[in-house]
């Protein structure tokens, strides 16, 4: 990816103390060049993880390779690897790619992007948008990789965005952050932390004016949406994808720790792959989250269902509510067709919204015969 | 469970904001009363969570009957729950199996008690130890249940311990908090806590001087991590019994976060399943606990083979380390043959240890078809 000169560029990083080298370098070039950057490498088949001196040297020259190549400061560009941990790229083979990728550079060329950056994912994830904003076009665009954590091995989350307007660098990360708390911070598969997990994302062109930001933000935080729940749905074994809504916290974070905590629990997941309405499950995962709410005042409703009130339980048409279950099986392309589960927790003005898939003996068959 | 008059009793109680209203009973009894507690009736089958007031009434209603035919205040009576949320305890059957109850209470009742605990459980859980102390023979016995949380309708896990020697309720119920947390608190199936997980340990007797307390306490935590270990071996669908042992965090507290993180990782369980030693899962689940060390001074053991040392993968025999992991299986009935995971995090004196089972394809269908 080759960003335009002064372009803005926001990372989020993995939160796992065990960091592949080109996180850390991505890290560092971000903070110490003032948040921007102008070109992201990046390889499929090596982690570059548990590699050790060796693998911040091959980041470092494999950026520079890149860099000399387009004419660009070696701090400007970025470098982000995801596949096998412990095992050092081969540095002759992605050296020796670098003049046939830069010649291939294009601006149509984000389709192919999105397909060579897939390890053992089903389906190429990418979404645009645009927007009239600022009395122009306004156009954001997004590709991202991952299908959860399930393939330890080659588990990288990967995620790009790019916008061209022009945002300052400070209100851009920002923004980030917040697009990235809701979206990809907001989806599980399994628990399961990457040691490269990335999300890039790049602003450049004409500024748009500050009283147009919170309406990018909104368009940036879609795309960002769609993405993340892309990867939920192509986790391994799904056959559906959870969508938990929160609603009545005290706090933002309180109710999105809540929609993750259902959406991660295990007993949730394999009901739902059951089509099991069984809401002791999800009212139970909700309890364990560590936010206090009061338990008499839990409302919970799976699709048009509602099966709890004032904290007891309903008396609700059970083959129906798993008929519902059953209908939200996707149909891999289609992203809207998500079983929703909504819960209630009190009066409170916080609200947050989480993403995941079923639990399936698929996904432990996998996992359990993945590398001998 | 009828304990002599005097008795200590320290309870640990679910740290989820969903109560059972059984739970909220012993709390509050146990806080009024200042640790004391003669007798417990015990039911399987209704958890008595999510009932509303209806709950708590039929709790005060039994324990007040018990006391009754025990000739006890109604407050030194505790009653402990598992089973279905959300159904109500059917009173009728309950209040008209006590006099048989009563009439069958003997000091040999263990095991018959062990055993009607049972819900989903395949094995009872019991143990007892009798050692030297102070210059007498001092035992301490208990009984757990428990399949993980893996049978969520189904799911509290309850542990009782007695001990024939007294010791004052504030000293016993720290020592039980500290048992607790390296024990029960130290395992994990699938990660769901309930609404209704109680351990409650009783000590009455002659008093055992102060200087022989840590003794005791040692006797204690054995007994409390027995029947930790035979919850975790008996979690559903599991063939092995994995133990993690965590060494040189700075504090005993971080160890233990880091163990039972990478005991709860799916990617970890479904390896060990496959009898695959994936280094790479173990070490991003440390990564990803929260708990901060340094990646460069990680060493990894599984069983006698090391798979890391100072952060960087080892050349081992991965032929032998797999057939190390195929050995492990059990054997229902013996608890010391599970799959030793040793990771050294730095130099520091904390040390921790954590245990879970494998994630097998049929714990996905027990909990797929469990209630539909």
């Amino acid at each position: 990816m080759l960003a335009p000169e002064g372009a803005a560029c926001a990372g989020a990083f993995t939160r796992s103390v065990v960091r592949a080298a080109c996180v850390d370098l991505c890290d560092d070039r971000l903070r110490e060049g003032g948040g921007q950057a102008r070109a992201v490498l990046i390889n499929s088949g090596q982690a570059n993880a548990c590699t050790g001196d060796r693998g911040l040297i091959d980041s470092l020259r494999a950026t520079q390779a890149l860099a000399d190549r387009l004419g660009l400061n070696g701090e400007a560009v970025l470098i982000c690897s995801t596949g096998v941990i412990g095992v050092p790229i081969p540095m002759e083979v992605l050296l020796g790619g670098l003049d046939p990728l830069v010649e291939a550079l294009n601006a149509e060329g984000g389709a192919a992007a999105a397909k060579a950056i897939l390890t053992t994912d089903l389906v190429e994830k990418e979404i645009a948008f645009e927007a009239e904003l600022d009395g122009r076009s306004v156009r954001i665009g997004g590709m991202a990789k991952g299908s959860g954590m399930i393939h330890p091995d080659m588990a990288t989350m990967l995620g790009f965005i790019c916008c061209d307007a022009a945002v300052p660098p400070p209100e851009w990360q920002a923004m980030v952050r917040r697009a990235v708390e809701r979206s990809f911070n907001a989806i599980t598969v399994d628990g399961d932390t990457s040691t490269n997990d990335t999300v890039l994302a790049f602003a450049a062109g004409d500024p748009v004016a500050p009283s147009c930001h919170a309406k990018l933000e909104e368009g940036l935080t879609l795309v960002a949406q769609h993405l993340a729940r892309a990867i939920a749905r192509d986790g391994e074994g799904a056959t559906c994808l959870i969508e938990v809504q929160v609603e009545g916290a005290s706090t933002e974070a309180g109710a999105l720790k809540i929609a993750r905590t259902i959406c991660s629990s295990s007993l949730v997941k394999t009901a739902v792959h059951g089509r099991d309405p069984n809401w002791g499950r999800i009212v139970a995962a909700a309890g364990r989250s560590g936010v206090v709410f009061d338990a008499d005042a839990v409302a919970l409703w799976i699709g048009p269902h509602q099966l709890m009130a004032a904290g007891q339980p309903l008396a609700f048409d059970r083959a129906a509510a798993s008929a519902y279950l059953s209908e939200r099986a996707y149909g891999r392309y289609l992203v809207e067709d998500s079983v929703q589960i909504r819960l209630a927790v009190g009066s409170g003005a916080g609200e947050g919204t989480a993403w995941g898939c079923d639990l399936s003996d698929q996904y432990v068959r996998i996992n359990a015969d993945y590398t001998t």
